[in-house]
């Protein structure tokens, strides 16, 4: 799906991807996602419309999926084999590439706010662990405890992997269980790129496991002569193909469109095993959405302010 | 400098670039560095020469510069502020760029078998932290305690950096001191390619910093496609460039030769501030060892089995 329009400013927004079926969809639970993405891009739209940068629109779209227990960030984060959560987030900044990212992350009500806090408040790029809850701490960053972070259908989720697990039986191929990420890129008024990416890793991770999402290049990077990506996959292949590096990289030295490149880039991962999507914007506005599974929960508003969101490969419903 | 001849088989390493004081390095110790160099060249050659993998050759060879306690990886890794170390390692196989990384990480011997354990025996690509530990120890990885790591220099060196910062004297600009890292890059008979770098990271580092080193794509990256690349500096600024991946995109969507992509990504580097150097080696064993501060401990040894070694902007011994 590719919105090939240039646009004077720009959101758009994902909130994971995979293998969504659509039996386990209700209506009422459909509704909830597209009402979720909705208010995530009008947190961002009214940052953009009020002349705001990229940066603080991603950052505002992506505390409103955190928010959002129904996304894997945040509030509603998956938990890992040991029944804990651990956060990762990333921000970059188009402009010179200034850049945070945090893993191994809980505390925060809004992990990428501690991203933000890596890239405006240390001299770092990446922090992890309790060097990363010092500085948080220290910048005065919200704090929640677990039961804030706790959402049943994530506990279930994790009892159902691990008895999978204990049982033997096959993984069931649902995607969605692992590939939970939020995310969001823009254009500013002023040709200013940036993306922000932010999740709960993989249900019954192991310990430690970072994916894609906090390493730059890989699951979130921004240039203003390029484009701002953010991914949302199975972080191990989005690591080793530096998949969102790899669009800058077709864009300024093959000349490719965003949409040649963004889209190339994730045909590709599906090639290898790669399953998962990513949203992209270039320079000019033109916003990409390519995925290689079932379905990526997703959503674009430019500056007319339409908020246009999709679950499946179907026709975008206007908010 | 470069080694712009084909190879059938190859090997460089690097340990560490930055402003290396001529006036600190006493003959003994001047010699001391070549000899351990030496070593490593020796180490890793001996595997490629017996038609070993140059993942088993890289491997090799920066066990030999951990264990070495001039460089900082390993045994002579460097303290952070609070008088701890905390070791990063990557490693990264050009066949089907497979790949493991690990980040604050103290226990393992040598860290890099830490990252080698990640990548083939793990579903992971990036493992932080005791998740890291709990694998290296269900792996039956050689430990060692606080004593096998401690070595004076290092510890005088947080001290005076500390006084330095109670003090509140300028920084003397010494980055030797805070971009040690170890690395090495190689083509095996087959054409095959790999990288691998670990380090002990910057003195009085923050708890919890993650520089280049264990990031895909930043410190470390390798595709038989185009090359393999190790790298040794600023590491935030290579984070942000994504250093390593982007020597790649030049090649392949720009058709450069590694030592215009190697030296160029190096220059441009240095024009913003990202001190630091870098050693890879393309899918013909040419070898480019690009550096834009006064020195980098490096070496390159190829089929006739000559370790070449250099420090600064100098004629390369041959050992």
């Amino acid at each position: 799906m590719t919105f090939s329009d240039p646009q004077p400013f720009v959101l758009a927004i994902h909130g994971g991807a995979g293998t969504i079926r659509r039996d386990a969809l209700t209506p009422d639970l459909t509704e909830g996602y597209h009402a979720g993405l909705r208010r995530a891009l009008a947190a961002g739209h009214a940052v953009l419309a009020d002349g705001g940068s990229a940066l603080d629109a991603v950052t505002r779209a992506v505390m409103a999926l955190e928010d959002e227990p129904l996304f894997n960030a945040g509030r509603g984060a998956v938990f890992t084999a040991e029944g804990r959560q651990e956060m990762d987030a990333a921000v970059m900044d188009g402009r010179d590439r200034a850049a945070g990212a945090v893993a191994g992350l809980f505390g925060p009500r809004n992990p990428i706010l501690a991203a933000r806090a890596v890239m405006e408040h240390s001299e770092h790029v990446l922090l992890i662990g309790e060097g990363a809850m010092d500085l948080c701490r220290h910048q005065g960053l919200a704090m929640e405890e677990a039961p804030y972070f706790f959402t049943q259908p994530r506990w279930d989720a994790l009892q159902a992997e691990l008895e999978r697990r204990r049982s033997g039986t096959p993984d069931d191929g649902d995607e969605q269980r692992r590939h939970g990420t939020v995310g969001a890129v823009a254009r500013d008024r002023d040709g200013n790129l940036a993306a922000a990416t932010s999740t709960g890793g993989m249900t019954a991770k192991a310990k430690g496991r970072v994916g894609d999402s906090p390493v730059i290049g890989a699951g979130t990077f921004a240039d203003n002569i390029t484009c701002a990506v953010s991914a949302t996959g199975h972080g191990e292949h989005f690591i080793r193909r530096c998949a969102a590096h790899e669009i800058d990289a077709r864009m300024r030295w093959g000349g490719q469109s965003l949409e040649r490149a963004a889209g190339g880039v994730v045909e590709e991962l599906g090639v290898i095993g790669g399953s998962g999507g990513l949203i992209a914007v270039d320079r000019d506005g033109r916003v990409a959405l390519p995925f290689n599974c079932s379905g990526m929960y997703r959503g674009v508003i430019g500056g007319e302010g339409r908020a246009m969101t999709a679950i499946h490969r179907e026709d975008y419903r206007a908010g």
